[in-house]
């Protein structure tokens, strides 16, 4: 199933003049605040968010996995998925692959394909959360940490072959996720471990191609239940500060102790030069992995705020920091989800750029929280809906992705092409 | 210091225009959608939300409190407030009193004075959580559950006193909240302590009058540590149920464990019949007492989803439910934070009416959680800010009220004639 | 593989000396604090707590799951490894089944079996998380409060299957645990799902033998991560009120929000006759469904302090509440495990024993919370090991039953017995 | 009123016998392990919690204190206090003062004082969050971290007048608590207040002599409930490294978030050489300031198994880490609160020491989560009451310092000399 230029043309069409009122009322209240609109909708339309091989079929959680039907039953299936939702939406024109679930057998033949779809590859994934088939030792008690040398060896090797096969592909990055850790009180000696993560670290990185970054990704918990070797944000930053500039933080939404101010966090990682990448989803309750901002969106338009009052300007913004989803789609159509979650990361952006930042500044220099309020308020009730359909339309993508996607019943088609048993590999 | 007609209208003089604008937009938007904005203006203009007269000077917390300036001296200034915010936003006609801190010495001329400013008295707070001079026995290990009889008896006391000055005042309900439980381990027997507090609230309940509703709040820490006596929602619906009908449970937005549900607690007790009223206010990791919508107005947007949805109609909405805030004022200007509440609170309603209802009454039917949130997030994403206008401006209020109060330097005004020391009761 | 009385008897009589040594010891002390230490033994080793069916085998996260070897492959295996445990402590001399996964094909084959363990059948598990093979509707959206009544008289139906299992096999309990709720706002309509929920237990209900208890399980996430339709205990006990006298609330100690004081829960329940049972496990950040105690002995102690001061005696605190263990194992060998968990809700039983009452009772009219935790700290210091060990002893049972099963490499014989590959069912 | 020989003498002598029947049973059980209880002892008693003078009053919460009576009046009767508590336990030998609640007016006498008790000064601790009478610049809007530079200067002026103090006194380390922060979004510039705290930071640092350390807290809220400017370990942890080599982070157990692994935390900060001090307290929701073992005894004994694993012997961990405790005592007479608190810090500790570290080391190498919790529990649930006791007998201190308290009346005492309504300075 493809998304063709006569079916957006089509929608589009019929969106047009509802679509061009609301834009002109837009156009005109930003004017009036100075805003130049046309340099929003530049921004919006830039902006780029990478999606995960591994989130295009059901997700599930250890109670069970409710199949969905369509699933893409390989790389060249996922590839044409997130094809499928970059025709819809213009801003979804990057895959971030999984390896091994997503090892390319044929590279050149996959990055035509991408080519295609206009897609290009995001960061490259590493996975030492559990064990492949002829596997020679077990990562059951840990992989980069593990206490025997020849576990953290074959990790290591891993993760040198994940490199590899970025490369081939274009990737400029290497997210390391480590579900390393201990589930019981004694278990793990706490410092060996994160010393034996450096070293199996320091490892990776010399094999790391000059223009790559590492993205070291943390977590508080699952699916250890005790402790995880990189926890938090702090000690993934003493991780990436002792190796190199080339190593940076990478921020998972969900992967934080209940009421942490992850906007803060973004904040001080800007100002040291170690935010490299993100991984967005939402969540109430822990790494739920849900929609991104279908709980939170005020949250996820904070973190927008300090992006944007943090970096000098859009494009060092834009291209400096790996964008990407990392969700699980437990009881939606993973596409639909992927195209809310989008959305969502747009609106915060936009909605962020609309911050009056010099007014900012003044109330904040005079302590003045109250204004601060109103000031940010201003932005975030503002309805950018508009905006990033225009911005949409602009690109040939559809005024309404999710409705089109609707329409035109793509998911009824993606059974028919593959059936209701296929399963993507995944989480 | 008065907020004049003549103030309003000058302010409104110079705001109508782009206002006009907006609104203009707003309407042309919702007709295409079917809403009458009318009715929405007026379910809007007609939402009063009740300020706590123990929220009017600057609040405080263990480690210290900062003065403001200009705070209320006596109950009469704390009417005037109250009033002045009134008159500024036309959405606070309503005042909470808190016994012992805002004795009427002369009910009819308060009720006069509150008449002047068209305020009503709302429900009525007793204090046992603190000792009052000359006081026989002492709060300290508890009150209405507290091991010793006298104690309780002086607790119950308390409380019909406070249902007497609400009686000449005109409020129709008694809000309880106990500050009683433990701070260690083994310190209280919890059955008998919520034993007593069944018998004692037993005996005020009897005392209350036939048309009077007794709200029952919970909360599960602070300042107590280990244990609350009324912790949760459960304990509370207990209690109202052993008490009777008109024994309701009061839900403070702040007085939850992390992460908890509090929009599905709402559409229990409504489905029950239990729920009685709100404290409004906003937290990102206790009972923070911040400003209502300025952490989570997706939630605040949540709850109102709820209570729109689980209510036959607006009016029985409005005046069955007691609607209060309840917040502390640490660095804010106390009348700046309650109109940016009352705002919120606003902003939270009016967007949970334009909830397409019988389309989301359909997708939840056919299990489509993604048609869920696109009919929430429609109305969400919508900007109401210049219904919200319409509705002051037709009921001759501020069209922007905090920035009347900051043109007409009201916190100066009050500091001229109150000086910089006076500090009022309360929190 | 057996454990059989030579093998106790040898362990036990290399263990005799130092145990005597020690049990002396703890005698003297206790006799001086006037506790008797044989009534002691008694209800220690009266004391059983079920182990379940599904956590025979490995347990594991959405992220994977790490072969053990030598898992149970059926239910007469299942029954096999809890006659080990109980052969090895004495004190888990029942078993709770789940259904489908562990459906006796010949009931008396299986009672027979047990009977030769000393096995009884504690409460029976349904299942309407998981679609089974050939299940006419899906649970994905729910069961029992599902939208389309078709899905709920089919859960209703399973459920009623359970329980004629449970009669042929004599047990006296259903225990009902839903994943039903929501994962996204707007999903789901709280109230019609909570009245679906309350008219399907009505249907059970009714087919409940009137012998038997209906126990109702609460969880505030997990599987769905946004509302779950029976999410606390107050939901429960208003379902088990609605429902009648034998319905009752089960407590998952690792089904709670972050801080919930899950002992005055206890106590609540207690009091008001509405506490069922308890699904025993230990956790840290979610339902992670640790061993027993392995991290928080100390509430795991002060539960016990409730239960026994909310009962009027041992024995009916030993018989009218179902204890049962619920826990996974994804890093320890089940059996291990569960060896561990039941010695530590021991120790947890018997320190609680050792509380002085009278004294606690005079403290606490007292209001004197330095004196009430004297006498928990006292209580709680205790070293009670050997009072366990000699009730071991006197039922010949192991005098360390983890210490014998590694002595006797009872796994590597389940390995060379069942393969490394067997898988059982279960979570 | 003081605690004299004879008093202890004649309290000893009544308990010597109970005492020897119960240290002999455990001498013989340790040395069955091949344990050196003299060491053990000599351990213990070398082991000195410093008491802050500013929890020798009643605490209080925002809603309201409640006194107690005979509260110390000057710094003077605080030394007194803490003195009475070191010779009742023979482990409080040293007291941590507060600026300015506890302004030595003349520091040789003072010294002379605490001479007298056997007591050193501990750490000294600066207060920028509150005002003081005729402050020039308000707090209100942070410190250290201010936006302003003059309110900078006056902050970094007064630490370094702490140090001032501190070096009359003999102190050897300065503590840096921060209040700053924000309590809504967008008050404050999150990079800039962290770059001022540094900046002022900085200046202090160049005034601290060459044999102190300055101590940096770090806590995520309270009394900002937005953010604070050092919220975590990490932060605290970037400036002790930006800042220098006798620059360290100091754990309060109170200052984390729900669930957070404090352990791990405490042995990356060792391994980093960056431990550099303790606030002792314990808490089950947020920052409560309990009784320490109060509630999470557990978590105490696991935080001093990585204190002594990560540590190369006995002497640096006593020495080299400042050991304080940091309570509010609301409910409980403090200085029992405190006898209490030493109490369960010492079982922590000598629990620890009990662990078998080779074991522990073999079975972590081995992967053996099972075995590791043998292993810690063998020594946490070994009661070592007889053990402190002996230690403190060998002292000259009272065998049971909270029987003695109360025995000889000291609060009445205390009331009788200071009167019901004295209130210490402090929170």
């Amino acid at each position: 199933m493809n998304i063709t230029s006569s079916h957006i043309e089509e929608h589009n069409k019929k969106a047009v003049e509802d679509h061009n009122d609301a834009f002109d009322a837009l156009t005109h209240q930003l004017h009036k605040q100075n805003i130049d609109i046309d340099s929003l909708i530049g921004q919006a339309g830039a902006f780029q968010v990478a999606i995960p091989s591994w989130a295009l079929g059901a997700g599930g959680t250890r109670f069970g996995r409710f199949a969905m039907g369509g699933e893409p039953r390989s790389l060249e299936e996922k590839i044409k998925d997130v094809g499928l939702l970059h025709a819809l939406n213009h801003s979804s024109g990057a895959i971030s692959l999984h390896i091994p679930w997503d090892i390319p057998k044929d590279s050149g033949a996959v990055k035509e394909l991408a080519d295609k779809y206009n897609l290009v590859f995001d960061a490259v994934n590493s996975n030492t959360f559990q064990d492949q088939k002829g596997q020679k030792h077990s990562y059951k008690f840990g992989s980069l940490s593990h206490t025997k040398q020849e576990v953290r060896e074959q990790a290591i090797e891993h993760n040198i072959e994940v490199i590899r096969y970025g490369k081939e592909l274009g990737s400029k990055a290497l997210t390391v996720w480590l579900a390393d850790g201990s589930s019981f009180p004694g278990q793990q000696n706490f410092s060996k471990a994160l010393q034996n993560t450096r070293e199996s670290l320091g490892s990776i990185y010399k094999a790391l191609p000059q223009d790559w970054q590492m993205l070291i990704e943390y977590k508080p918990y699952e699916p250890n239940f005790y402790s995880m070797v990189i926890p938090d944000w702090g000690t993934s930053f003493l991780l990436a500060n002792k190796l190199g500039e080339r190593a940076k933080t990478l921020v998972d939404l969900g992967h934080h102790l209940p009421n942490t101010n992850i906007e803060q966090i973004v904040a001080i990682l800007l100002m040291e030069g170690k935010l490299g990448g993100f991984h967005f989803n939402d969540s109430k309750y822990g790494d739920d992995d849900l929609t991104t901002g279908s709980l939170k969106p005020y949250q996820l338009f904070l973190i927008f705020n300090e992006l944007i009052g943090g970096t000098s300007n859009p494009e060092q913004l834009r291209n400096h920091i790996a964008w990407m989803i990392d969700a699980s789609h437990n009881v939606k159509d993973p596409l639909e989800d992927l195209l809310q979650s989008v959305e969502a990361i747009l609106q915060a952006y936009v909605k962020a750029l609309l911050i009056d930042r010099d007014k900012l500044q003044a109330v904040r220099e005079d302590n003045d929280p109250a204004g601060a309020q109103e000031i940010l308020q201003s932005a975030f009730q503002t309805d950018v809906r508009p905006l990033l359909t225009e911005a949409r339309i602009r690109h040939q993508a559809a005024a309404n992705p999710v409705q089109l996607y609707r329409e035109l019943n793509v998911r009824k088609q993606l059974i028919n092409e593959r059936g209701t048993e296929s399963m993507a590999t995944g989480l």
